[in-house]
């Protein structure tokens, strides 16, 4: 029943390269390329867009996004 | 009337692998398979659903909740 | 007129195994059986409902509510 | 002109015993026997009543107030 | 240019003694006289009032304000 | 491309003595003359003026505004 | 798949001197030279435009924006 504890930030490095999806405080969802991310959990996403609950309204080359806003992070289904 | 005092850390660890409901500030529910956390209360979940006081809404193959978020968790009844 | 300083973790410790109210941010309020708790004020409870200023509306065989969202614990009267 | 500059918390030390008023984050007062404080300004209280800008609502034999809660305390006048 | 560099500090060393007035979060203004203070700005107050905008509402022989909910404080003009 | 690396602290250092504007949480203005601030970036005015998206409001001698309030610092163009 | 983990800090020290986009809590876009952080990632910022999403609606010669308003970084696409 208990799989490999893959701790968060394991799991985080082995989303790295991959696409996420990331849930901001206020609604906001970012998806992007996830580059890396530190132990504040600041995240760096490249190629990434930003909506709000609706088409895509934003496009990014690269961003920091700050630790305390994310709410999740996810691999998309 | 004193049980055992299994230390909240001690019970989360003993839910490992089954599936759970965390609670998020501002209403969201998420269900899912509780795979691993962290100090900061920072929690994995896969073959996740996250809902808002309504009908399954999202559906999560994995994702990193950040612990700030988290109201409760429970396994459910 | 100055009792028994006991000091708020004693009295937490001494109400172990007994039903408590818990306030929530927000003004959810979860009564259930006190198991345990640490550092950071995160409670684990039993047999718990939670109600919203209304009749109970949720039951949980068990829950740990993060520390930061209490309000206030209190044996009820 | 500067007063014997009793600190806050010896100001609370000199409470102990006394009925006192905290007010809460959102409006609520809390009025009882203050019995204990700790290092993070939680609060234990006992034959307290919780009005919220009128007539008394709730009463407690005893609560612990967590610190991040209160905007101030005050023996009343 | 530069003047004396009085650190915040050392600024509310020297109103001990005087009447200030406190700016919480929320809006509420809080006068009185200042008499203590420790390193979070908890700050201790005596004689006073407590204002929202209108007329004063509420006396204090003496307060303990939480430092996380100051904006700002003033000796009056 | 890379210019001198004024720190933020240093470029603070830089404009003691001089008129600042300091942007608060909730959308208040302060413009006054910037004397010291802390580690915490708690700041000291002199003739200060605070505004609210509107006619100069308030007038202040001197006053002290807690660094966890402050959204940013510009000397005025 | 996984490229050189540059790490949110160093990817910001690679933006010093290029015009940024800064998004802060509450909705307001600041655009501005970079010209340098610290650990808490407070910024500052030269010749930049402050908008809350409409017409640029305020310049300034240069700010410190603290950085616990700060939700992303990004240097324009």
């Amino acid at each position: 029943m208990n799989d490999r504890r893959s701790k968060p930030r394991e799991f985080l490095e082995n989303c790295l390269g991959e696409r996420v999806e990331v849930a901001l405080k206020g609604g906001d969802l970012v998806r992007g390329e996830f580059k890396s991310f530190d132990e504040h959990l600041n995240l760096k996403l490249e190629d990434a867009r930003k909506t709000k609950n609706g088409p895509n309204d934003r496009k990014f080359k690269s961003l920091i996004i700050r630790g305390s806003n994310v709410v999740f992070i996810s691999p998309p289904v």
